[in-house]
């Protein structure tokens, strides 16, 4: 790439939950519009899993309720996304397949550190995110309840359930099957892998509905081959395998309850998350299904269940179909304005 | 094995759709009780994908709508599972990758031969089936209108949907991601291959609610990963690799208006099943979905449409839960009544 776009925060021996010491992280983060004279105007919006800071600009600009000229909304790269410290860009030994687990635990409390020690900021006014980004939001609401005001996940649950463990069991596969990967330490690309996880990823990110209803060529493809190939085969190609693993490890063990503070009660996690909430899971979302969220959210003391109703599934919150975005759009100026 | 347990009718060149013609066909199949004296008590009963004849014995018995002591059930296994002609026990050249794509009317169309050419039978009470074999029930109703009284597809629909062509698409690339299944001319099993097959089959095959609730331990295993494992990948484990392969291509290209008659016409294909019909999707089914089903129900025109009210998603069709296959059975006792 050219110029870089984007900041990065260095951290030297970063003790993990895995029980790892990193001895140098770096985070990888943007920021949008100015902090204000008061510093409440602050909005944290991490990324999903491989998404980076440009994935989720769809979400902010004039007239949306991430509109720069009044927020400040800061967009920390997750941990393994290949801009912050990952296994593609760690020096040895903690490259390739021997970079240890980061939980959602860990990434927050690395994001709550950017913001606090680097960025000088006490207060948040809103975290919200998609999908893995949802579930560093709830990480935010139930770590940080004195600092966090209001929380808005959408797409994602507080930790992963079952199903969802199996989904992405389906996607380690696909790269763990590729002789080309090679434990992790192939030098070039196991494009097979990669294909294959975007046919295992293909019947999961959106419905059955979206197939039946052929809405691949909203997205300008113009076969459901066409759309394999052109969207799916080629999103993961541009990914690197260890850093997938890494992420789906992350997500698979994503839990707001699995810290020294909760100890696994995941409804006393919940329970303590005292933030303003609105929770947006798809409707028709395959693998953060709704009936999760509508749970997770009864749990919640001040949250508001309010399910996108859409047939894009998972893609409800990619941005790429505006009902959806202006529904989203729409449900964070609601919570704002609380 | 020891005793073959099952016949084998055996068909010189068989003329397929796809425009192969293969020398010789062995279609292996097995029978349950007696032809009446009428000669009106027939039920056929196809496999499913992977399955064979034993697979489906749990729907016949005493006291069941299938009970032999009434009925004569015939149970033809589908090609490419192995028993009947498949590409594991095909000679050259036929062999391997080169077995042709078999088509739901291909078996159907063989199934009938065997009925009456070798059976001597006319009338067929009622066909009846899991999934694929749920595709071929909608079959036998389209293509023999006159001979068939009833049918009762579970868990299937008349042809592949989408999103079920693309669940398909993620098994057939799990194999073709390991190196050993040498595009398809391997000699020693491809293990790799199939055991991600089944990771990858594990999240479509049982519904999200099923693992919420975690059900795999009402079939003895004790943990998740001890299904995954000790279910899903044994499962498939046992497979042949271009089998699942070749009846993978017969599902995705299921479609009971694929033919000559019918031209690609699927309302005008199932607006001609006149058979009495009970129509049991799994209510929560990941890949034959609810909503398929009822959509093709309503073209039919002596259709009943009967959800099982069950979270075993498509496995509530595999007899494996008890709840489940009383009401399939009590739906079959009843059809037979009509």
């Amino acid at each position: 790439m050219g110029q870089r776009d984007y900041e990065i925060a260095v951290f030297d021996d970063v003790a993990l939950q895995s029980g790892f010491t990193l001895p140098r992280v770096e985070l990888a983060y943007k920021t949008y519009g100015e902090l204000n004279a008061a510093r409440d105007n602050v909005v944290v919006y991490p990324t999903w899993y491989s998404g980076q800071h440009p994935d989720n600009e769809w979400l902010i600009g004039p007239g949306r309720a991430l509109d720069p000229a009044d927020r400040f909304v800061i967009v920390p790269n997750m941990l393994g996304n290949g801009l912050s410290s990952s296994p593609s860009n760690t020096p040895e030994p903690f490259n390739q397949s021997r970079f240890p687990l980061v939980t959602v635990h860990d990434q927050v409390r690395l994001q709550h550190r950017l913001v606090t020690e680097r960025l000088g900021i006490e207060r948040v006014s809103l975290v919200t995110g998609w999908s893995m980004a949802a579930m560093q939001s709830f990480e935010w609401g139930a770590a940080y309840p004195d600092m966090v005001e209001r929380i808005a996940p959408f797409c994602g649950t507080a930790k992963c359930w079952p199903h969802n463990h199996v989904f992405l069991e389906a996607v380690r596969a696909a790269i763990h099957t590729d002789a080309a990967w090679d434990d992790g330490w192939y030098t070039t690309k196991p494009h097979r892998a990669l294909r294959a996880v975007g046919r295992v990823y293909a019947g999961w990110g959106v419905s059955q509905a979206f197939y039946r209803s052929e809405l691949w060529r909203d997205l300008g493809f113009t076969s459901l081959e066409d759309f394999l190939v052109g969207y799916w085969e080629g999103f993961f190609l541009e990914r690197d395998p260890n850093n997938l693993l890494a992420m789906a490890k992350t997500w698979q063990t994503g839990n707001v309850a699995a810290n020294d503070r909760f100890h696994g009660d995941f409804e006393a996690a919940l329970g303590s998350i005292t933030a303003r909430a609105i929770v947006m899971p798809g409707q028709t979302d395959l693998y953060f299904t709704p009936e999760d969220s509508e749970y997770e959210t009864s749990l919640m003391p001040n949250a508001e269940f309010r399910p996108i109703p859409s047939v894009w599934g998972h893609f409800a919150g990619v941005g790429a179909h505006s009902t959806d975005t202006n529904f989203i759009d729409q449900a964070l100026k609601d919570l704002l304005a609380r």
